[in-house]
């Protein structure tokens, strides 16, 4: 039986492979075993360790290589740490394949410790173009990954381009539109309401059965040191606009802190009725929210990603998503309040677009588990040209 | 004045960059940072740092990172353990451009602390193809490099097909020509033969100015656990020819104890009166050898890249350098003892070769200083398709 | 000239060691070095490497080496990171004397890398008597010390049973109260009022010139788990009393989250008019609180060590300082409501103490920087029996 | 049911602890673990791990943490990546008490994450005095341990002296001794005639049923630079008696790279007929050498204790075991080669001497595994005075 190991980090990591667990768990002829680190195991990120397990599925290992500091040097600090705990771990575990997906930095840990100790790699939404360091990251681990699955056609593209073999390249589509199709299933009005209540935060809870906007803004780890000014922009011009906001706290990267303090400052100075900030959503209450918000602002990869499938309208910040294959729902803009406002303001008067399947139909997670059974890439890899 | 900080981690290293060391520590207008690791600052491979000193660079910081085992394991320790090491010496010299040579996976350690650092990468020797880790860390690099110095026009087409801003990509030469041209043209034959007199070694010493043989087997790191088998075919072609032979032990590197170990025991058993083995050899003297030996045996790369400017007769064995832009001096075999024993007697027919260029004219040291003065690719990269 | 390095590690260590760092750097026979690791490198702390600096020192080596996740594991991994850094900070700064204080478990990370490095270590604050790892830690450091600079006459006797050549053992007082004598000195009403309006904190600030008390409780490392409790149960006697209270934000340790969530919750669910709670204070505006508040409550040292030389009625609960020499300023309770209440209430009545110099003159870093000077104990230590 | 994890961190510690690891292991009301590390795990020191399965053993984990360099640095770095490794090894394993020997640097690694983990300590052959910095180790571990196994009375003495709880000391005698009596046991001369024909070294094996001496000296520590100037001397002084002699390889430790590059040089330059080197010795075979050579000559901590007991004549160099409870078997001389000559020669005209039981009587282990079942320390440790 195929041992698949699942490595997650983070919050995000888990929405995006929830369905692959899930998937691979049912699978007859795969052995799931999961490990997790970096902020995943963290209480001030939400502890998402806990979830997993309420998830009904049980961590083979667990580990803390998170170094705090949160700039440049600690984050190669974790990786190097990282790297050390993984290196013990697949030596315990022996899996055939580890599945990571995406680009954040501990993703380097997971990659380096598999390919130098002959592990073979599977990488889920390779591929892509961002504009920051997660975009060498991402290359990075194109380079050394086995097997493929990106999640539009673009980025299944881009990476035969770069030199790997068609032969291993999936396009199934994104492993978190598998969440948004069942979450967007779900029209059980109590549920939600109950849901909305139990949502905790600083400020005044927005009326979700209203009008009302969704703010995820992240440092771009490139503009180290300019992550307070980018904030405080975007809070000018929802100021302007004085409609109830939900803001997400930004996730652990070098310049987190930066965004925390901006909006601190911010609602300390201002005390703005219409704000209130969120440490963490449930994940499934996030999609439900974007179904239901009239605009998401900032520069989170959903409002590309499931915001395509959902039909939210978006106003996407500055580069932190620049090259990412986006559909129509989605509006760019640059850092200052004026442009900020102006694409909320277009937004609202367009209101919600129709669904498009170029992140995938759903069924990311069978496909890859599927593949994963027979998939036999040599460990040994080589450029196609 | 920009600070460009080179990183050396074994012998091999110091070899290929030596000349570039030599020209940024003379341009007015750089300043010379060096830190030495890995390999490099071990007594059992030689101490290079010692080397280094002796030829008047000074060095920066040195640091211990390899973790003993030679396994696939501890390779990946090892680099963890480098990244920490290296985030802590990139915050003290806080350098422009970190210059780094290859593929080797202690190479991985120096690019991420540089990249997660927002330190510019320089990366000679890249888009090469060989068939071995070697090739996805080699290749892993050249996503997080900002400015490539391929060594050849195959190299340089290849990274700017991988996606690479055709602007940062100078098809140089290699700079380990360099110092074999330099070599070469020393033709003081008493120094030779007391450098001769010097080398080291178990076994009958060969007399270097009669027919000699050289051979030099690394672990390929994909086919661990074979490499023991895989000296001793090549050991068992010799036996049958009895031409005196120099021996290289391999360097470090997962496997590397299989191979030193088939040396030993084929040693203990036949003492062979035809072997001579030595730890190192200091590399003009390598480079000399191999413009007076019959036949290079192995898998080194020294084969490919300086024998083609040299003209030395090769015997390439195994999937070690497949791939890589080779001239007309190499004849590619497998493992089996009949396979090598008819390459060294064809090569042994052919003679020396015609001087090749393929690997640049001998001025790559130079050029990169000069590019390294005025280059200013962008900090955030971005893929070109 | 000697090189006498000084770590700090801490806020606390460094109001420990200020006065030796003071008059090391004013010795003209020595040369200062200073390393800043863990919690005083970090925002969450304080960032007390900001601190050193403005006090004009400048830092040579500073690191991250804290692991998140404040439990035991961490704090094993945070200190071998620690000793990781420690060798190559200590290979490139290469001191006479590595000098450090007290027992905080990083502490063993200086102590294991210097004492490896055939460093020698003088140790202040040794031979005391607490309850917890932090006792084990201290004696364990006291058998790698080589010159030990014990507080108080009981701790000098206790270090010299342990073993500990009595020739270099000196009973210098604590360096603590150099600080707390200078800042008695200061009566400048202004300065202090001033001070007063710079605190920040959340809840309602006391007014400092009127009756206030001051709360200070910490995580006791192997009650692990019981944390939350504990400050629950001090929080209700102080809820029963009402008297305008400042409360600290426990240090950074296994457990310190427990305690932060206890304070956090009880202030969320009853709101206490009485409560102001805070990061940090400068130092000597903690001490000057101390000569002015009518109790201070909880398990910190401060009101043991300083409580006695300012003459501050003390309730000292629980474990956590079991052992200390202590003045007739403490009253020691147990962790119940009850017991805490009514120590609070005889202190009320009891009023401010006599200064006792059991813990020193307000001398202890010339002394220090002295004896530094000319000491020559062997590298290699022996047991006196 | 008690968790008993028992550390082994090289060859000694093996041969100090198998007893242990046996009564443990046979015992229905404790459940061995063993983690095995540090020189332990290597190759080019016998691979002790294999030896330890061989012997019906399974070992729970082993990890890799010597850096390479043989130096005071790398032995710091060692130790602190072995705390990293061991945190998490002990939070899957999370026994009850682990069981270590004496003092050698990796000892702490064990020590520190056992203690910041609230796990208990049970230290073996604690209590005892030499000259070096392993003295520092063995009593800071003291200062930690929560129950002492010391292996002699002046042992015992000295840890109660040091503070320690009378009631958790106990002197069972050195379990080393336990293998010893097994091994004079064995009286079957063919198989100790095989067991001579299996010894592996360099140069001229002696005919152990002749006349031989036995040579075993390591570096010292903190006399790091000196060891090649010490064994030459001891080597000088053989080189004039010129009896058949078995030199032992030294262990790893800060120097011995000093040690082993002596023993090679004196070879190579005298070819002495005399000679015989060996890397390893089976335990057993060598207590067995110990009962039938003339003279055990070096600094091995073997001569006094197994010494003791066996009756072998030794003669002991140096300051290494200074202090060391020992038998009337030991003639103490210092490094110079007259000295080192006329004390073999006074134990020569001597011959051997009676069993003596000041290292116990041969059932350490058998009494540590009874005690470990039901004592019970305070995890919280307080010293007596």
């Amino acid at each position: 039986m195929r041992k698949i190991c699942v490595f997650i980090g983070s919050r995000a990591n888990y929405s995006s492979l929830k369905s692959v667990i899930h998937s691979v768990h049912q699978n007859p002829n795969l052995l799931l075993q999961l490990v997790v680190g970096a902020s995943a195991v963290l209480d001030r990120y939400g502890k998402v360790i806990d979830l997993i397990q309420r998830d009904g599925f049980s961590v083979d290992y667990s580990f803390y290589n998170m170094v705090e500091g949160e700039n440049p040097t600690t984050m190669a600090k974790s990786t190097g740490l990282g790297i050390i705990e993984l290196s013990m771990i697949f030596d315990n575990l022996k899996p055939d394949f580890v599945v990571i997906v995406g680009d954040r930095f501990e993703m380097m840990s997971v990659t380096l410790a598999a390919a130098y100790m002959n592990i073979r790699i599977a990488h889920t939404m390779g591929g892509e173009v961002s504009g920051t360091i997660d975009e060498s990251i991402r290359h990075a681990i194109t380079k050394f990954a086995h097997v493929h699955f990106p999640s539009n056609s673009d980025a299944a593209d881009r990476i035969i381009k770069m030199g790997e073999d068609e032969e291993f390249v999936f396009n199934v589509g994104c492993p978190r539109i598998d969440l948004v199709k069942e979450t967007l299933e779900n029209n059980d009005s109590d549920y939600w309401n109950s849901q909305f209540e139990n949502v905790k935060g600083v400020g005044n809870k927005p009326d979700f059965n209203k009008d009302f906007l969704l703010v995820s803004q992240h440092p771009v780890t490139t503009e180290f040191g300019s992550g307070r000014k980018q904030i405080e922009e975007t809070l000018k011009a929802l100021q302007q606009l004085k409609i109830p906001s939900l803001i997400l706290w930004p996730n652990i990267d070098a310049g987190s802190d930066d965004i925390s303090k901006g909006i601190r400052t911010f609602r300390e100075k201002y005390n703005p009725e219409w704000m209130f900030a969120v440490r963490n959503l449930p994940t499934e209450l996030y999609i439900h929210l974007m179904s239901k918000t009239r605009c998401l602002i900032g520069n989170s990869s959903s409002g590309i990603r499931e915001g395509a499938f959902i039909g939210t309208p978006v106003v996407n910040i500055g580069t932190r998503q620049s090259g990412r294959n986006s559909g129509n729902n989605i509006i760019n803009v640059d850092y200052s309040t004026d442009s900020v406002k102006s694409g909320i303001l277009k937004q609202l008067s367009n209101g919600r677009y129709e669904q498009n399947q170029i992140y995938g139909a759903g069924d990311a997670g069978n496909q890859i588990s599927k593949i994963l059974e027979y998939i036999d890439p040599p460990v040994q890899k080589k450029i196609t040209y």
